[in-house]
């Protein structure tokens, strides 16, 4: 079911100082950054081998990250783990009476994704991503 | 610099739970559990494609991961990030102004590895590690 791991997201104050820091220290550069105003934020995707660090900056003061942010500063806020089929997942996790935030599929950046609450996930908060080809 | 996510490490409050409950939902097994007196830490490594989550326990209450479990919840710790040279790289790190928690490296479950402080990389705890061959 799950082939690996999609990414780790990351909740930033300022998008363009995060890239500039992991640049200068680790030679880390973005292969994607867009604005999402579905979700609030302004991201930016900078590859490590096979996954990748998701970083978030919050654009609207009501989204989920502008709460986090505000909440416990900046930090990991997520992994999300990439499967073949999203929503027969988020189907078997609801069987096994684990609490989902998404009880069916909706786009995100990653693709089809669901996420499940972290009071079932050991206070991880963990998305479920299966991406959809772009044509 | 980077070669690849090596794994993210979370802390858990009971580590034979948290191993039953990613089998359960993910159907991810470790390939490695181990008592490393140390760092005060029971551990298991889940690999997922090319990265792994480590799990942490606090067996030691004046442990670093003891006072976060304590100060925080279960929840996602630190990231480390596979480099061929961690001395190497503390070094550089440290001409570019890091806060090191490690200025040299020292053995850990990944191999040779050094600790970032947070406050130099927007909030997220960073390791790096050089893997060493195991004979």
């Amino acid at each position: 079911m799950i082939k690996k791991l999609h990414h780790i997201a990351v909740v930033v104050t300022n998008l363009d100082d995060a890239l500039a820091m992991y640049d200068k220290l680790f030679g880390l550069k973005p292969t994607k950054v867009a604005t999402v105003p579905a979700q609030g934020v302004k991201a930016a995707l900078l590859p490590i081998g096979q996954t990748e660090i998701e970083l978030l900056e919050p654009i609207d003061p009501n989204s989920g990250v502008a709460k986090f942010l505000a909440k416990q500063g900046e930090g990991m806020h997520h992994i999300c783990l990439e499967t073949d089929d999203v929503a027969a997942d988020l189907n078997t996790l609801g069987d096994k009476g684990v609490a989902l935030i998404d009880k069916t599929p909706r786009m995100g950046l990653a693709g089809k994704v669901g996420f499940m609450h972290p009071k079932s996930t050991k206070g991880v908060l963990i998305e479920l991503a299966t991406p959809v080809n772009e044509h």
